[in-house]
């Protein structure tokens, strides 16, 4: 097998080069898949580069560490990488030849990550965004992070959202499902290739907006059922949460996103993903433990994720100073009322209330998207 | 308080009469709501009446039980009436004088209920249809419950359909939803009124025939849910079981209630109904016990409800028979299976090869609803 490098003479000059971006436990899991997808496809490079932010374990670069075991023993322990998969500590050594960059890092390296490595991407690149959330830009706008990556770096970005849970992707012992948000037919079917598996199936749909805005706002609503469930153990109300929750999740496409589609949301990474997050996801756990023990989200975060940053509660703190500053909070209490009891300027009770007053709610129609 | 026959010097003349066919579960919770609420409620007869198929328990008639003691001991024991509620043995004689029928008896029951009152029915009467399902009939079409009693009676037939579970909505100690399909504005006011409580919370739709058809079929979704909980505990599929078929309820819809609206879908009765029910309903339950006991569903529905049918696969075995008539049964593959497998006709693990084929499957996109 050769290196990455093209040369004239590598027989793999035509391959599509993949670079992952992220190494955490969904980018762990997602490199493996198509680390292991891409020694029986013609199509792309064998060869599949992972950029790991480079810590020490033991005395050890997990990069290294990484070459040398196939494992990702911090945040994928267990899980045995195919050989093909080089870990890469350079990010721009690591994206550099790269056709495909998979974006896996949390949102807030996002826009760094491509000023890093903007100018040294391949300007036929794509992108693929598996990163979940939203960013307020100066000026008060919320951008979508595929269109972040596009905007910095020029090039298009795709994008990849549950119905899944990461635990269960890696454990390949039931089928999990996830959508893939692309316009491009041809690039749709390329990319349904490297992540698909007889435990991950893939459907492709050309709405990518909306694919993505369900990813990020599915976790303000699986956050907000976490919080319900910690209040009152036996009447947790909830389907009504997510009832209103849903409602203002095409709310929110049909006001920001127009020309999306509604049916979109019955695809599994609308109202599947949101059932899944909400009864099993991190989201819904983190927030019931912030109710339960009355502890702060950031010791919940530090003491439940490592110090990583929940995204239901980050999802909905974007969302929210874009809504303050364009003065819609009105329009979207539900986000609004599960920012505030994350933010500790409400109690969680506050949103029961909420709830409790809002549930039997007429649905929001939408005027801008087509079915 | 006067009898309820009007008389020219009844104060209560004016008063428009509820009579409620049915005593079992779910009509005794409903007639403990409605007697109490037209106490308070000027519009209203203080006398609410219950059709009462009168049984004989401890030699005494069950009609004469609920007169004396206040409480239906068979079917909802423990919940005291207020006294205005009469059972009534006599079918005739319960509805002569009502202005507002409703109908809460098994699907089954409805056609010779209709057929043994009617010249006895006001006029200017309504009815409301809390049966859930369909009938065939002669000729193989498929009519919802509220059609049959608006043709058989030749008066107006509103619907009542969940969110909710009967023995929830009887406890009072969590807040339920449902929805009342109603064209009429002023009907809508008013029949809301006499089923809401502060713990029944009720959403007026416009769009009948959908909310209807949510509530039949939602049980065939819970029905699947519950068989494939059955199969296997831990890869259970429920969400993605919940997403095929909710894609079919939509395809049903689209196909035979044209100019519905896919909005109808995010109501209580749509996505909260069919979560509800396929998390914590006795279709669910009974079709878990019928994989995990191996026994027929004739006798988990002898163990399990007193012989009463289970909705679910008889809503399932109407619709099929139907698509059957029509040579339509490919295009409800997710129904068609529910059926096969309730009827004995395949092995449960066949829903699961479904659902594992299709769980990728791209939502169907509707062409004759509006949003």
């Amino acid at each position: 097998m050769s290196s990455s490098t093209p040369k004239n003479n590598d027989p793999y000059k035509n391959k599509k080069q993949i670079a992952i971006i992220g190494s955490g436990a969904w980018a762990s899991v997602i490199a493996r898949i198509i680390a292991r997808n891409v020694l029986i496809l013609k199509r792309f490079h064998p060869i599949v580069k992972m950029f790991v932010y480079d810590e020490i374990i033991n005395n050890k670069k997990l990069s290294d560490i990484i070459n040398e075991t196939h494992e990702n023993v911090k945040y994928a322990p267990g899980y045995i990488f195919t050989k093909n998969l080089k870990a890469i500590p350079d990010l721009v050594e690591c994206v550099k030849f790269a056709d495909i960059l998979v974006f896996v890092v949390p949102r807030q390296y996002v826009e760094n990550t491509c000023k890093t490595i903007v100018g040294n991407v391949k300007p036929n690149a794509v992108a693929v965004s598996l990163t979940k959330g939203f960013e307020v830009r100066p000026g008060g706008s919320l951008w979508l992070i595929s269109h972040i990556i596009t905007k910095l770096l020029n090039i298009k970005c795709h994008v990849f959202m549950g119905a899944n849970l990461a635990p269960e992707v890696a454990a390949e012992q039931k089928i999990c499902r996830s959508t893939l948000g692309c316009t491009h037919k041809t690039w749709g079917k390329w990319l349904k290739e490297i992540f698909e598996t007889d435990h991950l199936k893939i459907n492709v749909v050309d709405d990518e907006d909306t694919v993505e805005a369900c990813g990020a706002l599915k976790n303000i609503v699986a956050t907000a059922v976490g919080l319900m469930d910690g209040l009152a153990q036996k009447n947790h109300y909830k389907e009504a949460t997510m009832r209103l929750g849903f409602i203002e999740m095409i709310k929110f496409v049909d006001i920001f996103y127009p020309g999306g589609k509604l049916s979109t949301f019955f695809e599994s990474c609308g109202i599947e993903d949101l059932i899944v997050t909400s009864y099993g996801g991190r989201n819904s756990k983190c927030a019931k433990e912030m109710v339960v023990t009355g502890k702060k989200l950031a010791q919940i975060e530090e003491e439940m994720l490592k110090g990583q940053k929940l995204q239901g509660p980050d999802t909905a703190s974007q969302v929210c100073t874009m809504l303050r500053a364009h003065k819609m909070t009105h329009k979207f209490p539900f986000f609004t009322k599960v920012h505030a009891v994350c933010n500790g300027d409400e109690p969680p009770d506050s949103l029961k209330e909420y709830v409790e007053k809002n549930m039997s709610k007429k649905t929001y129609v939408p005027v801008n998207l087509i079915i």
